[in-house]
């Protein structure tokens, strides 16, 4: 059985650039290989490169555009991210919106370079419109929970089930991501039980003391 | 059997506004009429309130905003689109390009006022997206064709049939408008025989000398 | 010597749409007939058209494009906002934000149609900025308070006279507006004293059980 | 006196990803020594970090966000640029346009991390309006000549007399760029002799076959 994903959002956090950007990705490959879990990471652009080449683990971009090689200045081409050693990206983002017709030429083009598609949305229908595109993972993030500090899981498990739901009833090969109010192991454990494949987070680990520490705990119930 | 609806986009062609948004919009009304056909108009905001007060043809908005009354500068409020008199309302059209999110909040507000939606869209998967968020239409409106004089029946009918059968697999009381390439009455025909519910259409009517004569051909098969 | 320009937002507010706006319009008319002073009135797009037929004051839209005529669906085009009856309008409010290139080029396309440019800006750079687009006025917004209840005049006297100052420094035929902050006959006595035209307002009108009698009040001491 | 600047605009190119990029980089620092010209090189964000550290040259980002650390998913923060090894960053490039708060703020916000600031223009007034943010220096690109194959200087030298002259009456402690129609070694000594403190460019040095040939001979007359 494919084990869940463990995703971690390092934002534009202080405590995610840098040398603290290192530090986590430390953590996340020492407690994926103790566990077996896979724990990917979605640092800034700029770190892409340098982590994907010294940590053992899954690197995502936080954001690519749907574009061809050309005149993209300031953009994301997604030939770059891969070639920077990216595994996957973020599409969608509740802090990086796009267009329906952008997040579609996202995910094709994602596709096109063989990067793993995580589409971010924010309710049960946006879920089922983004599993039409046939991403790899749909994210829901219920805005209400983000940086909230509520567990998505226990505040409102309808939104997840129906989430599950409606996805499946698109396309049933689109995989699920909880994405948002993951504080602790049993959070991790009630998103799988609820049908995700697994978790979306971001502050809980980022701005944690002892990051390797609190991912040891999220993963302990799997 | 409900009628089909051609639906008339004035964009912002100088053909459109003013006194000549009133000499299309009386055109309608007499072709419509005369056919029984249901031709619809969607004029700049401005034209909304003495449009929908003059002629006997619906009035739709050409955007809304998916907002609550409030702090909304310079945006379009479905409550004040829907006091103006309009009777419906594109969404996401490919000249006014909106997030996901905004789409999907802009078709929850449109309900909440009992304004009717017509989302556009420009591929298959993308119109498949749409009909997850339940809108009265979708309006496929493939780029390659968008004003090109060229007819989406005859140029490639495959996008619309497989348009109609995405969105009727995702949701089937969902209906098709073919929303580009619409040149003559046989186009019209062709859109409803590959299982559309109308056409959505612009320059053909709206730049014609005679908008009366070209509306008339429009229906002529129908 | 120019009457100062008092100019009422109504925003996106429910008190702001329909009746409730022609209720407000007739209230500045009123007040302004009896004052001298110029009471302006920014209303939604559908409203443009009937209250600068019905009512003897100057109609601003809240945001036009910089755009020609063509094909701009769901844009705001100048010459339909001129054809409506405008006298002016709104570029770049707080919640309307327009690219740089996008401010100039509705500038220049608002003096085209001959319609009242008010460019709005947030701090004392951008109202430098601003002014080097050569504008009718520039409204200074200090984003701390707009909203806030806190008069701009008495909180903040430096920002507005800083800005009046930039804004002659590049060009001094472009006249300042107080965009916030204002609450009372006083705060526009205060903000003509600091040495701008008049000022921008919201909600302390348009949420006012008896706008007359705010109005009245405002211009009571000019 | 200072050297005057050839900036080189990577864009999204494929010829300026991955080992193309370094090889473009490698071609203007030998040219940069030989020289003593300042070649700086504007590559993808995730390029960012291995180019600053390999060459002796400096490396610019396409765009940078103006926020400070926190929840800004997929957006520039100028920290993370700073970190990677970044001098300065471009702004507002025709490509990656932003609001004139944005830009503000993205100026602001590169001097709290000391990066410098090329904020790239469209015209006359948009040059100067960009000037009032104090960056370090304006990029002047008409739009007509981007990409266009036809050199700035000899096309159209009013604009970027006009522009330095716009400028300098605002704020004259702003460098200008001429920021596009740039094809030889002619056309930098014609912008330097127009008043300008160098060039931005692209495709002619990105897309050659031999960039350290175009690059000498683009210094040549300097």
């Amino acid at each position: 059985m494919e084990s869940p994903l463990i995703l971690i959002n390092l934002k534009t956090y202080k405590e995610g650039i840098g040398d603290r950007a290192h530090r986590i990705a430390a953590a996340a490959e020492t407690v994926s290989a103790e566990s077996g879990v896979t724990i990917g990471i979605a640092p800034s652009f700029m770190e892409i490169h340098p982590l994907s080449r010294h940590y053992a683990i899954p690197v995502y971009a936080q954001h690519i555009d749907g574009i061809s090689p050309g005149t993209g200045t300031g953009h994301i081409l997604p030939e770059a991210v891969k070639l920077a050693g990216a595994h996957g990206t973020l599409i969608n983002h509740s802090e990086r919106r796009l267009t329906l017709a952008d997040i579609e030429a996202a995910v094709s083009a994602a596709k096109r370079v063989r990067l793993e598609t995580v589409v971010c949305t924010n309710n049960v229908p946006t879920s089922a419109a983004a599993a039409a595109l046939s991403p790899d993972y749909v994210a829901i993030e219920p805005p209400e929970l983000i940086g909230s500090g509520v567990s998505v899981s226990k505040a409102d498990p309808g939104i997840i089930e129906n989430s599950v739901a409606a996805v499946r009833k698109v396309h049933d090969g689109v995989k699920v991501l909880t994405g948002a109010g993951i504080q602790s192991g049993e959070c991790v454990k009630i998103a799988l039980d609820l049908g995700t494949h697994g978790v979306l987070l971001a502050s809980s680990v980022v701005k944690a003391d002892d990051p390797e520490k609190v991912l040891r705990e999220l993963v302990s119930l799997l």
